[in-house]
């Protein structure tokens, strides 16, 4: 990646309040430091897959740690999103088969926020970072409809 | 386990609507009929783990695949009973670390029926089949009466 490129991403990141979320969710699990001197546009570089790339991925195989680690990182910035606006507390699972196949799960009480099935999870990943804020404030913003149509459900 | 145990455990199970999907669930995963001349008491018996037994069991190490798969079997009979009762599909996911905490979750549309945190998994068992019966039906209840109190929220 070039550059200009991590810098045209590093300012769309400071503007967008999610792809903020998934930096910090990200920063949270670098026990080592890593990314410490990384600039955020880098550290979410990662999340964009380009079509070419997916295809070159292979989907007969387990589903690397780096890879379940970001889809992870994914869903709890969602659920930190939605705690945010709500004051509610979300709990996230990913349960992946060895396959990639599996379930992304929200939960809020008793009521299931965000329930989206997994598959090609190999291949998880956007095509731009636009993309990837685009999705995950449309998953925040579903999350947290159920939670205010459903308030009753969510403090159970 | 001596005959005799075997033989009052197999009329405990035919007894006991639970404790027989139990025994479906597993058989429905013995693809290789390892359990094809087995009394029913004797596939159940891995889930009798005395207190004594437990405190033997480390916890922490991983948690083996077959104690994962009974865990999964308990919550899946325990899904199949709700879907009896009230004609509803229920899901299930078992969420575990390696560390043996996670979660059993099964949940309908988007109402999460049975929600548990799971710790020492790698003890998972009950005293006698009569307890590991006793919770199987207590979560079931409870898992149903959850659909009938907020149904639209099970239809969703």
């Amino acid at each position: 990646m070039s550059t200009t490129a991590t810098e045209t991403n590093t300012n769309i990141v400071a503007e967008n309040a999610f792809l903020q979320e998934l930096v910090r969710q990200i920063r949270a699990q670098d026990h080592y430091g890593v990314y410490r001197s990384w600039e955020d546009g880098l550290v979410l570089s990662p999340f964009v897959v380009s079509r070419e790339k997916k295809r070159q991925l292979k989907v007969d195989g387990d589903v690397d740690l780096a890879t379940q680690l970001r889809i992870l990182s994914f869903y709890r910035a969602i659920a930190a999103c939605i705690e945010k606006e709500t004051g509610k507390l979300c709990q996230v699972v990913i349960d992946l088969s060895h396959e990639g196949f599996g379930w992304a799960l929200i939960w809020c009480g008793r009521l299931m926020v965000v329930s989206r099935t997994l598959r090609d999870a190999q291949r998880f990943g956007y095509d731009s970072l636009e993309k990837l804020a685009a999705e995950g404030e449309k998953l925040t913003k579903s999350g947290v409809d159920y939670i205010q149509r459903f308030p009753e459900i969510a403090n159970l």
